[in-house]
């Protein structure tokens, strides 16, 4: 930490992603419940994951499981779906409840779907570990799961062209052998897609849905606060968002209130995970 | 290193990059001087570094560079423009001769140019870092250059889509600015952009001349063995080329043997910089 680090409040909850997509899901968490103190942490050094080889995100994922586990976290939400389909058969780290984004994700899909066609946009190594395909063909051996890789689009969303009609071209190119599966369903499966979501939308029309796990995470979490499965803040005012970056912050704030908004940032700094 | 490892020869001209974009470099190194081994660091557990804060892509290019430097090389290629532009201040590492793609590239550009009007195509990281605009201006303070970030155009080569018209529209996007400017001469300024060499020739037109830096860093190091100031092999049969890799190599060897064609690598393996 550098000196003029911020404050880092005991019992807060720990999200980490590769980068700041996973704020999709931070602001989800953070809308459900308000009162609640965030550390979330970004590693922008060591960006992206989604191009990395399940040892290498798994490393990652263990170091930044291990620096907000030194925190002091009551929980880890990994938000971000690489790294979640390397610890998919963990619910705990060192103690503490650990939450991914697949599971949530593929529990809607099911429920939303009426064919049980579902499709799967994520990154390569999401699609290579098949990790939608192996939790919703455990849930329901019936449904048939199509994935299609799709590297360019968070590159795109970073460049700020989330509206550009080349954007729309990327996606109608990736999505156009998945439709023709005729699925009825449409999984986000990288935390940086929901930005893109309206673009997606458009391409596959109003009669398929789409699947962004953060609202289920954020309820799945909510839950086992109500049922006393994770302790619960009784304060009355907003919690505190603090945004950590292994990467100088500069360049990333932008972003990151792209993200967010209008949920605001307490305080952002760049942290060493020392490696 | 894992058990298998590759047979390092001691002499070897050490070459990095962030990624496998150098290996376009690599390939005019070895069309130079095939009687040389050489030996490829990757870093793709980290990849990309133009997106990254100069201190952080500073901080790998040092690891990088130690790394190699045990490995017994006589000389280092930094071929890689980002973490080029974190060392241009210094010709040697450890007392190894160190040689850069920023440098040959501004020099060549200069003698190309009968307007002095300079385009530069970069990463974020070398744009932000002014890395020609400072060298070019140092050679030759009359001339005026004109500088455009292309953050898309890695991922779009290393999704394979080099050839394709939606590739054709980003590098159009990206270059109508520039373009205004009537520039005469046009840098490519990172390694992975000389295999878009001919969509951004299509772009451009016939009467502006794209600058890439390979050939000119590969005719450096051939003067310097002529001249003795850098051993040379006087083998002749060709040298030896190994790839190593900080993420698994499996999946990059595609990549690779399509921008080495048709040079060919003896060994690829993954190893440890312990980070």
């Amino acid at each position: 930490m550098t000196k003029n680090s911020c404050e880092i409040t005991p019992g807060s909850i720990g999200v980490f992603d590769s980068g700041l997509g996973g704020l999709t899901v931070l602001k989800e968490l953070y809308k459900a419940m308000p009162g609640e103190n965030f550390i979330y942490l970004g590693d922008t050094a060591r960006l992206p994951y989604g191009s990395k080889s399940s040892q290498t995100i798994a490393r990652y994922a263990q170091q930044n499981m291990e620096f907000l586990s030194h925190l002091g976290v009551k929980a880890i939400v990994v938000a971000c779906n690489s790294a979640s389909s390397t610890i998919l058969q963990h619910q705990r780290f060192n103690d503490l409840p650990l939450y991914n984004v697949i599971i949530p994700g593929a529990k809607k899909a099911l429920s939303a779907s009426r064919t049980g066609r579902i499709g799967v946009l994520g990154t390569r190594a999401t699609v290579f570990q098949q990790a939608y395909v192996k939790t919703i063909k455990k849930l329901n051996n019936a449904a048939e799961v199509f994935q299609q890789a799709c590297p360019l689009l968070v590159p795109l969303v970073e460049e700020g062209w989330d509206l550009d009609p080349l954007t729309n071209l990327v996606i109608y190119r990736y999505l156009s052998q998945i439709m023709r599966q005729e699925v009825d369903t449409l999984i986000l499966g990288c935390t940086h897609y929901p930005v893109l979501k309206s673009s997606i939308s458009n391409v596959v029309g109003p009669d398929v849905a789409i699947i962004d796990s953060a609202v289920t995470v954020a309820e799945e979490i909510f839950t086992d606060m109500q049922n006393g499965v994770l302790a619960k803040v009784e304060a009355k005012q907003p919690g505190n968002i603090t945004l950590l970056t292994t990467d100088q912050p500069t360049g990333f704030e932008i972003i990151a209130e792209r993200l967010l908004k209008p949920v605001k940032i307490n305080c952002i700094e760049q942290v060493d995970l020392t490696f």
